[in-house]
């Protein structure tokens, strides 16, 4: 369902506090027209930018919507460290939330439009313990903002695929059920056997024609080598464009003249990557993967689950993360997190944002004098547009 | 000056969500009493604390109230990389600035007294080219706000103290004119005489009879060894507890042997360490400095200044980025960081905070499930107290 709006007072990005608000006018869900002072066509509805600067709405690019307690009362952290207890830990815990699954991720989807992102690619749990069931969550979470964010979902074998016996075919399963792309986790690290895990993955998405998207913790070499049998198989299946490498600690964890190949490698594939700009990880090369042209982009990962405290649901704050774990000071730096948060995701979604003429009428306005100065207040949004129809308003759904 | 106040309805750390609220009464600036249902004696102003979380007022123990650009027109980041650069960028612009130092100074230290922080220890950077301009705006920010917090100030001699003649008789005049410590910096990789640079610094405290806060970025062997200079000078002096080494980067850049003896070395010497949680920075050891019992306090470092354009004014938020930037998920480590942001910022500033009877009523009030939940939502602080008044309302100075 698209729509047309005229949005009155609004900086686009690039802009400075010194320059002239405009109006931007979207048709059809699209961005139609800008300039100061346009005319509303008879019958469009009318909304007050107050001023702020004017964004490509967020991409979330990486979520677990699945697993969130975000609204709920606070639970302390139970897990030790390791991913082996993290997985442990939250199947002991996830049944006995408040709240079924489809009202958590519903609620927590809600609070990230409401922030301002409205693509969102969440990671949905399959696995022998809890079958489909968090797939069927997110899944209905989707359909109960379909008109206000568009929600890719991917099974996630986040337990390994073959350490239990009927996790292939609960992916395949998650597939037919409504999941748009396969996942996999840790080939080598965790599932003990790359070559037969990366194999059940390619031959699922061949089979069911979807993407892939591969949850990659393993550092250095191990992971280097993960990365290049994900490339092959993209080359084999003539995949380029339809797989992402999650978190890809690899890149930062061997040496530069490694991380050059591997980050040649991503592009001349063009597999994409994603980032949640975890606090303690080295970060990623971020530069160095956009000027080879890879696709990068930013997501909030588990927000307040049995896996991490950590999260709210803004990407805008994500964005700042990302900066300042970094240490970008410089507008040029900052603004490209930015980027990642917005333009960045939507590539690793598959799809284009930005606010030229023609672009989808996906938008969010927030406070502040520059795109800089509002990473930095991270203010309520003012505005946030899907498809040409405001979704939120002041960091509210509506 | 100080007062009496009962707080209704708090939950004093530690608590959990199902524990029943208490009340809180101050008497004459420190805290008489906290139980369930206590009788408001008579004249004593009550306020309502809600339920939320009651905590240790938090202390800023590295600010730089004389940059702060906070609530001004944003400014892009205009200086390149690199210590120099910075400082040169700095003197640059400073003067342009829309309004004083002394009312940008008070401005940012409202800001942070309404975000829960009634100590703060500010450098103010004193320079031929400044004099002592920078130091008298944040002198007038302390008297500004004397009923509502306690401030320190450093004379601090952000160019450097060998490089420019006269930079010494400044600081020895800033000491004259109010300032409380007497601060240092680099002094071997940027004053390139650590000797020198410490004999005036320390020359200085003995002759005002003053405590010491040095700067320290120099990493690795180099910063090492300016930590022994600094701690010979101590028991020469006898200045146990009167000394902070602030930043100490040599701490994380430096074997874990090395390591060890140095924090040994700091903890023998009762010399103080300050951190402000850069992004971009290994993190100090933070756990083994509490553990040696060396005083370790967090601070904000410049506030949206032409250093930097992160700073909000909230060492809540601050608290938060030092949790994150640790990977700290549990509990324990997270509430850590908050002890950090409060009774040891407090014992870095020679005095002590607590929830205790007796402890001064310097308290605030977070909503939040649980303390480590109050760090994950940032949410608007509901009281500030300072010396048994109430100084803040739901972020805002009263």
């Amino acid at each position: 369902m698209t729509g047309d709006l005229l949005i009155r007072s609004v900086r686009p990005w690039p802009n400075a506090l010194d320059e002239p608000v405009v109006d931007v006018l979207c048709r059809d869900g699209l961005v139609a027209e800008s300039g100061p002072g346009l005319a509303a066509p008879e019958g469009v509805p009318v909304v007050d930018g107050r001023g702020g600067v004017l964004l490509p709405a967020f991409v979330d690019s990486h979520a677990h919507l699945d697993s969130t307690r975000l609204g709920l009362p606070f639970r302390s952290h139970s897990a030790g460290t390791g991913l082996a207890e993290l997985i442990d830990n939250d199947r002991r815990n996830w049944r006995s939330a408040e709240k079924s699954v489809a009202e958590r991720a519903t609620h927590t989807l809600g609070r990230t439009i409401a922030a301002g992102a409205t693509h969102v690619r969440s990671h949905a749990q399959v696995d022998v313990d809890s079958g489909l069931e968090k797939l069927e969550g997110v899944l209905a979470a989707r359909q109960a903002h379909a008109d206000r964010a568009h929600v890719q979902v991917v099974a996630f074998p986040q337990v390994g695929i073959l350490r239990e016996k009927g996790t292939a075919e609960l992916l395949d399963a998650a597939l037919r059920a409504g999941a748009d792309l396969v996942g996999g986790l840790d080939p080598a690290g965790y599932d003990r056997d790359p070559v037969r895990h990366l194999d059940v993955v390619f031959g699922l998405a061949e089979k069911h024609q979807v993407g892939v998207d591969v949850h990659l913790h393993d550092e250095g070499s191990l992971g280097a080598f993960t990365i290049e049998l994900i490339c092959e198989r993209v080359a084999a299946l003539g995949m380029q464009g339809q797989v992402t490498v999650s978190h890809a600690f690899a890149l930062s964890s061997v040496d530069s003249e490694r991380q050059r190949e591997l980050v040649d490698l991503l592009a001349e594939h063009d597999v994409a990557v994603t980032t949640v700009s975890p606090g303690a990880r080295e970060p990623l090369p971020i530069r160095q993967l956009r000027w080879a042209g890879v696709r990068l982009g930013l997501g909030q990962d588990g927000i307040r689950d049995y896996w991490s405290p950590y999260g709210s649901g803004d990407m805008l704050e994500r964005a700042w993360q990302l900066a300042h774990r970094n240490g970008f000071r410089q507008d040029a730096l900052v603004e490209m997190c930015v980027d990642i948060a917005t333009r960045g995701g939507a590539a690793v979604l598959g799809t284009t944002l930005g606010l030229t003429e023609g672009a989808p009428a996906d938008l969010v306005v927030v406070p502040g004098d520059t795109v800089t100065a509002a990473v930095m207040d991270r203010a309520p949004r003012t505005l946030v547009v899907h498809a040409g129809r405001v979704v939120a308003v002041e960091g509210e759904l509506v």
